[in-house]
Formats: structure tokens, C-alpha cells, sequence
């Protein structure tokens, strides 16, 4: 099964049915712990920070009289960016979350090069830009700076290794913490890091 | 039939043809016209701005032997955000487009609720937040500032229009320029009115 990204589509799934499954807290997904602490930050007037819905290649679509418009055929195409991005306190917000059952490592594989030639940009620009990772295993989630990455990215084209080791994100990587209200409260790390 | 914003899927199919259609340059749409300009941005470093994917609802999906995994139900969703974010040396910007085939007025039914909530939560981050509105019939396209639009759009529900005037845009809103590798120049305006 060719997955874009990685990506299983169940995923979209899970959305939909998010609020019959999100009254245990348990067991939710690194994707869904941003988007629940994104909409603290919104509600909370934090910050405006909102991931982009999956690219989808719509191939097919059906007009049933009197009701919506149905897509037939569509594919999930690559992303060219990263997933979220916004702003916050007038500053340019960008990054991509990644979670791995790898207890070792994070596997560059996790990210496409179209991404790291985006983060790359953005940091151009004069952009926040980060990974959040995740090690399922650890149960700890970090926050690693895009310009750390890409030495490691592009060693691995010059026989280095294809992966981030855990130690390595232990060390440049900063702990993100957690709070019942921002499960993923990575706004305390920008706030440490840049202002 | 139900458009979710007013916008017909077969934009994406004319996204998909693209390269077919795209030696006449007559005739593109403003979202075509925009997002050559965001390429020229981005190819030039000027800046890294992006049209957000169409939100889609998906409900079924089939995943066939050795092959890619195909949407079979779903839906087009109600965008929740405007259509364009990114930075521009340093600083966040948003903003949505919008096309009308109206000579006198534009009709505020072509923004949403959750549009303009988005843009007055920028606004308050400190981005730089505008619409750029076309009229198709002039052949005029003008960068009008989300701060703007904000008393047009409270108006309309104390008895206020349910559009804003032409000539009004034409007054409070800057013209943009074009050029023929940023064909709608929307930075030109940024540069002046706000470095």
C-alpha cells in the first residue's frame, strides 16, 4: 500500500470520530494532542496555529441533485510543506510532527525532502521552525530546532546514518512539556528558545 | 448544488490540467494568477507562501493490491481558515482570495464566518492579514486589508449591505500590480504599506 508521507488515511477516520473516542485521553495520537493544544491556543488568544488538511488529487466528482457534491475518485498526494503553521505573537510559526515506535532513533525516512527544502526556507525567512518528535516507546515528545536537522539530513546522502539518534535528540532537542489543558505545550519551548 | 465557500471542485481538475492549459496565459483564474506569483516568490527567495489544500471529508477509502490507496466517499468541507499563509521577511501573512463577476459591489457572501474570525485572530498576533479581491469585469484586483473589512462585515447584521461598494474598494483598498512573473504582486503593496 503506497501511504504519501507515510500517512495512513485511518487517521482521517479517527478525526471524524474523535468526539466519540476523545473522552478517554489515553491512548490519543501525537496529531491529536497538537490539534487539541492548537485549539487552547486559539481559544485561549495564544497564538493561531492550525494544521493544513491532507492534499488530496481529486480525480472524480458526482453532483446528486439537491445535495452536496460527492468525490468518487481522489488520491492522497505527497505534501510539499509541512503540516502546521500560523502565527504567534507576531512571529511566523512552522513545523511538522513526527511520531516513532523506534526506542533508538528517528528515522530521517519519517521526512520527505520536499519538507526539509520548506523548513529550509522558512528559516530563510526568518521563521520558528521545528520538528516535533515523538518516541511512543518513552513516552517523550521534543522539540528539535529545523537548523539542527539539516546537518544530520544531509549527512546521510555522504554515507551518514539514516537516522537521528535518541541520545542526540536528548541532548539538542529540548523536552516538550505537558499540561492537561496544552497536551503538547510547545509554546513554553519558543518561549525559552526566542524571546 | 452545494458548494462548501462557493468554490466548484472543478478548480482542482483544472489544477490538474494545468500544464495543458497554461501556455495561453489569458484567462487564468485569480487562483492560478496567485499561485505562479507565490512560485516566482518562492523560487526567487522573496518569500514562502503556500495555498492551503482543500479541506476534504473523507469517508471511504479502498486500498487495492499493490497499488496506491484510492478515496472512494468524500466530501468538500467548509474551510475554517482563509485559503493562503506564509512569511515575507520575518513577518506572518494571511489572506484569502476572491474573485467576483460583479461590476458595482463585493458581495460579502463570499467570506465566511470562520473566515473572518481567523483573520481578526491574526490581526490581533500582529500578521499581516488582507483579502485580494478581483473584479472579473473590470480586470482590476485590489489588496484590501483585513482591518478593513471588519466594520463592512459587522454592518451587514444591523442592517448594513450585504456587500462592500466598488468604489469603496477602490478607495480604501491599493490596486496591485502586475508584472508578468508576479502577476498579481501582491508583496509590491506589503513593501508599502507596512516596511
Amino acid at each position: 500500500m503506497n501511504y504519501p508521507n507515510g500517512k495512513k488515511p485511518s487517521r482521517q477516520v479517527n478525526q471524524m470520530n474523535k468526539e466519540k473516542t476523545s473522552f478517554s485521553k489515553r491512548g490519543m495520537t501525537l496529531e491529536e494532542d497538537i490539534n487539541e493544544t492548537n485549539t487552547f491556543y486559539l481559544h485561549s488568544n495564544k497564538a493561531v496555529i492550525h494544521k493544513k488538511p491532507t492534499p488530496v488529487q481529486i480525480v472524480k466528482v458526482d453532483y446528486p441533485k439537491r445535495s452536496a457534491a460527492v468525490i468518487k475518485e481522489g488520491y492522497f498526494k505527497q505534501a510539499s510543506t509541512t503540516d502546521y503553521n500560523g502565527i504567534y505573537q507576531g512571529k511566523y510559526i512552522d513545523f511538522e510532527a513526527k511520531e516513532t515506535k523506534n526506542k533508538t532513533s528517528f528515522p530521517l525516512a519519517n521526512i520527505h525532502d520536499h519538507q526539509v527544502e520548506h523548513m529550509q526556507s522558512v528559516c530563510e525567512q526568518g521563521g520558528i521552525c521545528f520538528l516535533i518528535i515523538r518516541f511512543a516507546f518513552h513516552d517523550e515528545t521534543y522539540f528539535f530546532p529545523a537548523v539542527k536537522l539539516f546537518s544530520f539530513w544531509n549527512s546521510q546522502f555522504n554515507g551518514g546514518k539514516k537516522s537521528i539518534p535518541y541520545n542526540k535528540i536528548k541532548e539538542v532537542g529540548i523536552k516538550i512539556p505537558f499540561s492537561y489543558q496544552a497536551r503538547v505545550d510547545y509554546l513554553k519551548v519558543i518561549d525559552q528558545l526566542y524571546f
